[in-house]
């Protein structure tokens, strides 16, 4: 398909195909339905992704994303700055939050380190992450990264780097997925499981 | 995931959730890809979008999206305006431009006959095709509509409609795809391409 009768409609097939996941047909589906759509649609999804850029900033102290200097959650102060989760993206903030069972702040590194992609630690926010253990007030530091090498690479040189404070530090639980079979459970986390047992309470 | 840190990102979220296809999970995960790359990326996107609507405009003869009022196929001296493909949507235009196979003009309906979806004979470019006809110096209308009880009812609709001129009517044949096995052809295929069967040219 590659002629195409209006250029501003090839120009949108080729930015929207930019975006991850989506091929040139996908984009074309996409481009084609923002036509036939009300033009208000248009305008606001446009607007919408200006603003992604223009608005939206990050927590100078979190480094999540947010709408000003200070994010919502770090601006609040009924949460428990004494408690800082070290995540790797936004994404992970979102997912935490939605439990509705963390009350403590976040600290967003912005990847893992990963010497293939060529992250190292100090493309990440881990300096930011000492400095704020410095400052004090910090009693616990909890590791909610991903479960692989870079993930547990990135945990341990973290953990190297606030060996000198007296906080703790913990990481979130691996284990068997609630409502998962034994069975179809993967060795690794199953062995994980077990190492990592809890007291049963009744 | 329904807290936010930003509305900004919470807009954005809902609007390319809209898109067909695409959910709040993958919405988020295109909204945050905005975010982390650079900021022209954000705002070319924007832009094209907006001009999807602002600047894109519907080709007066054919129905086919254009940049201005006549598209580039209907203003080409060299195509064959004398012979007249019908088709479902733009992307029909697309995919047979594609093949460089045809040199004649196209007339999108804008969607097919379609009782349930409340698609009437009048909410297609229907009439606007009897009009092109009746202007004179068509001599083949060409269906080319989905292999559909939809699409079979549109074609007959027009052909009603178009008896009274003297054009030939035709339709893109149907058959046994080009590499495919007879073995897994499907049996109204198959019937139908042993019915329309052609003389064998060696």
């Amino acid at each position: 398909m590659e002629t195409f009768s209006s250029k501003y409609l090839e120009t949108a097939v080729q930015e929207i195909g930019k975006l991850p996941g989506i091929g040139k047909k996908t984009a074309l589906r996409l481009a084609l339905h923002i036509v036939r759509h009300d033009e208000n649609y248009a305008f606001s999804l446009s607007e919408a992704i200006s603003n992604l850029k223009r608005k939206v900033c990050f927590c100078t102290t979190c480094h999540a994303i947010s709408d000003s200097d200070v994010c919502d959650i770090c601006a609040n102060p009924l949460r428990d700055f004494s408690t800082i989760c070290v995540v790797e993206t936004i994404k992970d903030v979102l997912v935490i939050e939605a439990t509705q069972q963390f009350r403590g702040v976040y600290h967003v590194l912005g990847g893992v380190i990963s010497p293939i992609d060529g992250v190292s630690p100090f493309d990440l926010e881990i300096q930011t992450l000492v400095e704020r253990v410095e400052r004090g007030g910090v009693e616990e530091i909890i590791f909610a990264l991903p479960v692989t090498v870079e993930g547990d690479t990135t945990s341990f040189y973290i953990h190297k780097k606030l060996q000198q404070f007296s906080c703790k530090i913990s990481m979130i639980a691996r284990g068997v997925a609630v409502g998962n079979e034994l069975e179809y459970t993967d060795e690794l986390t199953l062995a994980r499981s077990i190492r990592d047992r809890v007291e049963y309470k009744a």
